[in-house]
């Protein structure tokens, strides 16, 4: 039987988790993999730490072992982007095989790490850093790939999912934050996860592969959680609308989208239903037609069957994940066209509807629902406007002239919408 | 580039989107394939109907299709065992890869299929097989390889599942068949589709491929929906359950259940929400947890998309689409454990309810929930009942002394419940 030497770089709960299922599971994975799998490094901060390893192949030298001679494969589960680009990129380099969870490392530099490894003709596979163990990489570039992908969204950040479902239960965001990191959902430092950067980065990822586009996170429109109000997602219920933090592409006339931002979603949307610390991605694509994957999103065990799954593909000898790049520009902002709902703070006077309304119609925004509510105190009133869809620049600026009228206390809230013109709301 | 070339057999509905789609997406996917895909024959019945495949290339003999030189992967999607069976047989013997859509055969031969294929290392794959274009086998084989699948339940069978989506809105059974066949979604014999025998198929195929099993069909239970009653739907529904007909297969201390029949899920469980005509499938593995994919169960594009990845999948030279096989045998019905919603017609006298709670105690079956109705006549009385899980065995046989009580008038039914025992119902 073919050996399969396997160096790993981070002996943490996921690669501890690795690590027990190469000897634990030894040989139900070498006859899924059609290879011996053999550990025979593994790099650790702190060697006396580490426990699911031996400690004779235990070391700190990252960088030898990326060149190591005993190592065909290597596994990478430090995180953060240095030195682990560095050390993917010397493991491709030397003609190594390489899997990884890093998903800021791909999303950032992904366009050249895959030129190389295809360059090397060695693999690069990555299903552990979008969605954990649920499997959606291999399945976009090997069992869709027949597809013409159209639109893709996804729950792909299970802390602010964990979050905004327990706002629409009525918390606050700072108590269901405070919540979060008590649960160990969400960490210190939240601002990865609330600014929806950690998204951005496996939007990247996921429109790198399903649209062939080149894309760093930068050119992802980004709004994180933080600013929301459980009075909204309230509100937004009642018209038949769930709140979601998502990731967006949509393949346009001219480019594609690429967003990160809170929507509301009709609430029997399969994507609305997925609540907690899950993780879901929804892809349309011209041949299959919607299809959704739902799953967990993280946790040591998860996250190493995406790991593993990419190890015994390797072994196998499927080495590609990508597909072919073309030259597909990521539209601005500005350009993409949603729906959106506003809730507008007014004074209680007359004529106010008549000149909000005037805005929206000035920008040709058709406006599809009104709700208008009793006052939260005597004097201002609370108008909530639902608008069909436009362009994202027509939003903004008729937002701005909103925020001008001398009848405006505030734009509290201005949330897109992800439904069809013709969704009935309830 | 390598050429790898294509014979077809049947040019139907799936068939033809398969033969446009290698014109129409030459570039694509031969980019995806790594290699030139050429369709070099196809066989159709009738050779003065088909439109999607050059008139030079189309015959009707199937036998020499699957023999030809010209040929190195053939594609079977005339579906229906025989000649099939032995057409499949014939092609991995002349050492062609076969790719086939045929849940039929996988189901009924698969065991010694795969082993004809593994033995002249050649392809076997049917992605579309089971769930049309939603991709379920090949994550089963590769995604979640790592995994031991501990259970595994779908909604396999659009058909059904339109109809019992349509009952739930209050539909009768012979009413929305109709209407579903009026759609084109049930055929003008409905029986493989009604009586789980479509269902049965493809679970044989999941449970031979997620466990290791070696299975036929005939050792998996099945009771179909003809018998359902809307208003059991509704009560089900008040006590916090939706209905589903279900594959389901579990692993258990001594082998793996397998049946067909109607289920009562929770209504927040993720299938209970999977409506009309979709598929969806949840597994739940030892390292990922519970995954669920969904998505169009059939249709011409969708399962061409599926027929093609496959198509890809071997260009690529990735064979295998099973797991080892284990002596691990199927348990009979008896041995299967579940909880149990029973609607019983009783004489409206006193002492009733005590007799019949008496018989289930003396099975040693617990009580979850009790519901009595208004008597729909007068005289008689409705006990709806929700046990706790309890061997089928015992059921079954509460269920025969049920029906002997001096006061029931029938036991009008009785609809398995896929819960764990803590569950809270409304």
């Amino acid at each position: 039987m073919r050996r399969l030497r396997v160096g790993l770089l981070g002996v943490g709960v996921v690669g501890g988790s690795v690590a027990r299922a190469l000897t634990q599971k030894r040989e139900q994975l070498n006859a899924a993999a059609g290879a011996e799998l053999v550990l025979t490094r593994a790099v650790v901060r702190d060697p006396t730490k580490a426990r699911d390893v031996p400690k004779n192949l235990l070391g700190t030298d990252a960088e030898a072992l990326v060149r190591a001679d005993d190592v065909d494969l290597v596994v990478e589960l430090m995180g953060g982007e240095e030195p682990c680009r560095t050390l993917i990129d010397t493991a491709l380099t030397h003609g190594k095989h390489v899997v990884t969870a890093n998903k800021r490392v791909l999303a950032w530099h992904g366009d050249a790490l895959f030129a190389k490894a295809a360059a090397k003709n060695v693999a690069l596979r990555y299903e552990a850093a979008v969605c954990g163990g649920l499997p959606v990489i291999a399945p976009l570039a090997d069992d869709l790939a027949a597809n013409a992908i159209r639109e893709l969204r996804g729950i792909i950040n299970g802390t602010t999912n964990f979050i905004v479902t327990a706002m629409a239960a009525g918390g606050s965001y700072a108590d269901t934050l405070a919540e979060a990191q008590r649960r160990g959902f969400a960490e210190a430092d939240p601002t990865a996860d609330v600014e929806g950067i950690d998204a951005a980065d496996k939007l990247a990822i996921l429109v790198r592969l399903a649209f062939g586009a080149a894309i760093t996170p930068q050119k992802i429109f980004r709004e994180g959680i933080a600013k929301l109000e459980a009075r909204d997602i309230a509100l937004g219920r009642e018209l038949g609308y769930t709140l979601k933090l998502l990731g967006t592409a949509r393949l346009a006339a001219t480019g594609v989208e690429a967003r990160v931002h809170p929507v509301f979603l009709p609430t029997s949307h399969p994507l609305a239903r997925v609540d907690g610390a899950l993780n879901a991605v929804q892809v349309v694509g011209d041949l299959c037609g919607p299809i959704m994957f739902s799953g967990q999103g993280a946790g040591g065990d998860a996250t190493a069957s995406a790991v593993l799954a990419d190890i015994i593909h390797v072994a196998r000898g499927a080495l590609n994940t990508t597909r072919a790049t073309r030259d597909l520009p990521i539209l601005p902002m500005g350009e993409t066209r949603t729906r959106c709902y506003f809730r507008i703070a007014v004074d209680d006077v007359p004529g106010v509807f008549a000149k909000i309304t005037q805005v929206l119609a000035d920008h040709a925004i058709g406006l599809a629902s009104v709700l208008q509510r009793e006052p939260p105190q005597a004097g201002s009133a609370e108008i909530v406007l639902l608008t069909y869809s436009a362009p994202e620049s027509a939003h903004a600026a008729a937002t701005a002239d909103l925020e001008k009228l001398s009848c405006t206390r505030a734009v509290m809230a201005r949330i897109r919408v992800d439904a069809p013109d013709e969704h009935r709301h309830a």
